[in-house]
């Protein structure tokens, strides 16, 4: 099967990633640029999908960015919450329909390309903040994905009840390069350790109880 | 009710438009430019909704056209069929995953501006030839529209179980200026006559018994 990850070069889809390639699945990988407030997650997908000769292809999403806005991730206006992941807070970094966005472009670039299926990395962690990541959204979206064209894609989210502490085991067990990624909202030169995503971060790999090699400011 | 209209200039959309408007639905415009082979259809569509003083976005693409490669309406060296437009040549006018990224944008910009529906022209007489405009995905639409925000956003299809030539019927009581639709994939100084859509839409103003004022080449 050829297979396109949706790409932030994250945790959650770096370890998709390697997964699908542990599966012997061909694999590409797609991210998007929305107008995110920095590039470095741009810049780690890139370096890790060529550390292992996947095809990797950004698209700019143009003057698309300007819908989605209303989120301190693309509206420099709006303060990232530090804080916890579940906090009422974080609702400021939901982007809105970002995932619809993304998964519809994937599917298209998927269907252009001649992939069977796109993956994404959306996991139980997800759904208290992100609507869009909730199991009922993946199930309308996979039915949506079935129809959309006479050729078959599917639309695959391995992770769809996996906390991130299994996603940071499973990584571990397939040596995921956890330096590499980059999780952090702020863009600094390292990660800042206090938003909704960095606590997140050094939570799963507490919880998972594996050593977490992030270098925090 | 404050609704936002996918459209592209032709017939369905545009009746789809003054349907809104004589409901005194609060009534916005949105259009995308994908690389279709003629603007013909998007510079039709801003001087229609100029006209009506509705509020009208043109969203470009951009770098994203590239992903909606393979069909005769982006691909300028895939010739455009002629003939009957339920005819299995016509498959090459499918444009791979289209109307789910048009939707997703269009629910992104509706949620970013405050709008509390989405409303597209998808109509029975699409479904033998675009798989991405029969019932089922439409559902499969409408249902992942409603779970995508917090915020509630409704996906509306007014005709999707109507015949071409209902719309033209129901535009003609609107008082629809049908001569200023463009339909037309060819993109020519006049509607060829001969594509597949202009079959339709001849055929949708005979069978609907309304005069048809375009004018054919």
């Amino acid at each position: 099967m050829k297979t396109l990850v949706v790409y932030s070069g994250g945790i959650d889809s770096t370890v998709l990633l390697f997964e699908m390639l542990a599966a012997g699945e061909e694999v590409g990988a797609i991210s998007f640029d929305y107008g995110q407030r920095h590039s470095r997650e741009l810049v780690t997908a890139s370096r890790i999908c060529g550390g292992r000769g996947v095809r990797h292809k950004v698209v700019d999403f143009g003057a698309m960015s300007e819908l989605l806005v209303g989120s301190s991730l693309t509206d420099s206006s709006i303060p990232v919450p530090d804080g916890h992941y579940t906090d009422e807070s974080m609702k400021a970094t939901v982007v809105p329909n970002r995932n619809m966005l993304m998964l519809s472009a994937a599917i298209a670039a998927g269907l252009s390309s001649g992939f069977d299926a796109v993956a994404y990395g959306a996991h139980a962690g997800d759904h208290t903040i992100y609507p869009d990541c909730r199991p009922e959204f993946v199930e309308a979206m996979q039915h949506a994905a079935a129809l959309c064209d006479w050729k078959q894609i599917k639309l695959l989210a391995p992770f769809l009840k996996w906390s991130k502490a299994d996603i940071v085991r499973r990584g571990a067990e397939l040596n995921v390069p956890f330096e590499q990624t980059w999780s952090c909202y702020k863009g600094g030169a390292a990660h800042c350790g206090t938003c909704g995503t960095c606590v997140e971060r050094r939570e799963a790999f507490e919880l998972a109880g594996i050593v977490d090699p992030t270098h925090y400011a």
